[in-house]
């Protein structure tokens, strides 16, 4: 056991922020290292010393490894923290940090690499007894046994060429009548783009949703988990909406698969947090997909619903230290929800739109909580993940964690460049996610730019202030009332003028 | 039960802000009142409707009960929130709003009166058997009888005059062999006073904590405990730091503490937030004091371990629905600790420092939340309470509370104004405050303005910097390191500077 007395983090932007605030509170110096687009940022500021490593591509920067492990030899710095995305699952680095003498905040290098290997994990999880998406084990090209595992699979089913990628040679059957003519016309489809006319064949899942399992384990080797984060709410694979716990999973559900999450964990040895990604089908059967072996974006849901700090907690098993509680101490207290804040344009095709934050205020009081790494005046730069803020929300329940966001959604000021938020709004306002009745595709199957604008036209809005300004001419009886509309009081004036 | 369409809320600054999210997030209209020097308050802006009542002083504002039942008339209010001070405990006003067919969000006016008068609420809970500082229960004179009753009570005892106040007459007796002398100096110190010999007597409790314990019950008569706010931090009889639970607080202290508050509660049939009010001794004996029937500033503390939005849940009970939890769902989460930040000058005697917020930027992350009614480059008003902000952390355990505290006061950035912020960090970081062992004498103990300085004088500082300026010219092989010395640096500065 070694006490970390100097942290550094690989990283950027809001997550680097959120990472040297946990390790200030813990009593642990603060190093961090930035490009030169990020001079300004806050993560920077905050730190106790900060290093710029080269230029604002993350190839020049915040990707030269053996650099940042030099600067930490420099700097007597103990422990490298990597965040998510970069440097986090890269075992090469995790590697040469613990070559360097230095502790690397994350897993083993062989579980990085064990689960980095869509191959490798499977049959690492193979003798835990972890559910698998039903299908074919080996390529086939033979129809009447195909037709024979489709049958034992179930339909509807999916066949893919085994040399395949891109959806080509890929066919949905729905039925044993559709089989035959499916499966010849994916073998030839197969043979005529790949050379190679073997498929496999697997359980096709018509609503998928993904719920994934956070799980922390010590270096003595005792994994616990965290319960699950609901992430189905995706734009192009990209998760927009998170939520713990999930409206669908019950307790035995969430405990069978909570005890999945913690048999793929041991099956590569794992400590630290981690988080086992399942996808889920409408009978709300679960199949491991992949395990991913670092702290997650949308860790927050977990610390919220769960009342520990994650990265303490990473910091403490990396220490050496084991686990404080165990998995029966572990209660879900509410429910959190997190929507991303993009700097992106929901009614031009998500499309990036960096630019400067004229205004920036964030929305306050109990149960919200904001990771950012902006201030106002800052410019979004050009060069990486167009994210400003992970908004989080949490309550008593569902529907009172709903309501939070909806408010602190309506009072995030932004003013200077487009932002997500109104489209944050639309998802979680919406009855498919507040019934809980949703998939992955809940997206492309409700969301279209004009939904943004259906409450009140600016000329209604207008329409509305000049009839208010009447309104209290007439009745200023009450003294000096507020007539200025806005769109968070509109339906209240609307209710009032009619 | 009537559903809440419209609040107004009789109040100002951060109280009326808090419950007005809160009302917004269940998807009730809100209403701001306001005096002439609040006009561009938040709680103004957030509004979805505001009417000004008059002039800055109270009595001319916000203490106009009338007036206020005449704007819900003419606004179609349906409740009416006092918040805390002002008409909060106003027993004639809950009536009016009443009469007038309106909700007031609070207890009935007869449990108002009752709680708010020493004598009464004596009475009412004597049936209940809660323990009160053990005393005679009526004046005396007579000497041997006197001497009897206070070897009953046990030594150290308070004598004090009958008629007295302002702590004329009022004698600390050690033991038994100094009570004829000092029984005889305050019989005559009464009558020369006062003209009146009589006297009380009771035990002195040398060490006193103040514990509060928070209750909630609906109007069908249910009443459960939501545990206790530590409040023993006090300057001038006025809290200043506040946590729950409190550090000395037993689970069977607590359960008793807990049923002795439902017991006051149902003394006065009561509903809505309540907090009893309780002293606790050295042995951590308890008795109680007084029940405030109203929200109490110190609420959110109590929120933050136990999960409940108290607003809420006094909107729900003013809605005439049942609770719905039972004493046994109620589960401390976690460790919660509140500072009050005042625009006063610890280093000059407390003086109140109005003028303008020109920075004003709250500290962000995981487990922080502010209340508070300002926005930079806002005046702080001369005319009400100079309470700027309440910051709160919430965590896993108190030293991780304590840790969030020092790391959120540092990054709390207000410039113009002077504030309690160090002085708030002086004392969460007291050796006394660590590690529980203090009582409501802790400020008078301890705190002297030249404690605020110790850490690094301004001429320290400043030959820190440029000693860092130096180190870097010196070893400037790993890039461009920050050089800035900063209050919250100096420490690793001046380590590595060594």
């Amino acid at each position: 056991m070694s006490k970390i007395k100097k942290i550094l983090v690989a990283n950027r932007g809001e997550i680097s922020l959120r990472i040297m605030r946990t390790a200030r509170e813990m009593g642990i110096a603060t190093v961090a290292v930035y490009s030169e687009a990020d001079r300004l940022s806050p993560h920077v500021l905050f730190a106790d010393e900060a290093v710029c490593l080269g230029p604002p591509a993350s190839s020049q920067s915040y990707l030269l490894g053996d650099k940042i492990i030099e600067v930490c030899k420099e700097l007597g710095v103990d422990a490298i923290h990597p965040g998510y995305g970069f440097l986090s699952e890269n075992a090469e680095f995790a590697k040469k940090v613990k070559a360097a003498g230095l502790i690397f905040i994350g897993p083993s290098p062989e579980a990085i690499e064990v689960m980095g290997s869509k191959l490798a994990a499977k049959q690492a999880v193979a003798k835990y007894n972890i559910p698998l998406v039903p299908g074919t084990e080996e390529a086939i090209s033979d129809i009447p046994i195909a037709k024979a595992r489709a049958a034992e699979i179930g339909y509807p089913i999916l066949i893919k060429a085994s040399a395949g990628g891109g959806g080509k040679g890929m066919r949905i059957v729905e039925n044993e009548g559709e089989f035959e003519e499916q499966m010849q016309r994916a073998v030839s489809e197969a043979q005529s783009s790949f050379g190679d006319s073997a498929v496999f064949i697997e359980k096709y899942i018509t609503s998928p949703r993904h719920i994934e399992i956070q799980v922390l384990g010590d270096q003595q080797g005792e994994i616990v988990y965290l319960f699950e984060r609901e992430c189905s709410i995706q734009r192009r694979h990209q998760k927009v909406i998170e939520e713990a716990p999930s409206a669908v999973v019950s307790p035995d559900m969430r405990k069978a698969m909570g005890e999945a999450a913690v048999g793929v964990a041991k099956a590569c040895d794992y400590y630290g947090a981690g988080t086992v990604e399942f996808i889920v089908d409408e009978k709300l059967d679960f199949y491991f997909l992949e395990m991913n072996t670092r702290l997650q974006v949308e860790h927050p849901v977990t610390e919220m619903i769960t009342g520990k700090d994650l990265v303490r907690e990473q910091i403490l098993i990396a220490e050496g230290k084991p686990l404080s509680f165990a998995q029966e101490d572990l209660k879900i207290h509410g429910h959190a929800l997190e929507v991303r804040v993009y700097a992106e344009d929901p009614r031009n095709n998500f499309l990036p739109d960096i630019g400067k934050l004229e205004t920036y205020q964030r929305p306050q009081g109990a149960g919200i909580r904001v990771d950012d790494g902006f201030e106002e005046g800052m410019n979004i730069p050009i060069y990486y993940d167009p994210m400003i803020a992970k908004l989080i929300t949490h309550a008593e329940n569902r529907d009172a964690a709903i309501g939070k966001m909806v408010r602190a959604i309506e009072d995030y000021k932004i003013v200077g460049i487009q932002t997500t938020l109104d489209f944050c709004k639309f998802a979680i306002t919406h009855e498919a996610f507040v019934s809980g009745n949703f998939d992955t595709k809940f997206v492309e199957n409700y969301f279209t730019p004009d939904v943004l604008d259906e409450d009140f036209s600016e000329s209604e809005m207008e329409l509305l202030s000049v009839l208010a300004v009447e309104f209290f001419s007439k009745n200023n009886s009450a003294g000096n009332l507020k007539t200025e509309v806005t769109s968070q009081n509109s339906s209240a004036w609307k209710n009032r003028l009619q």
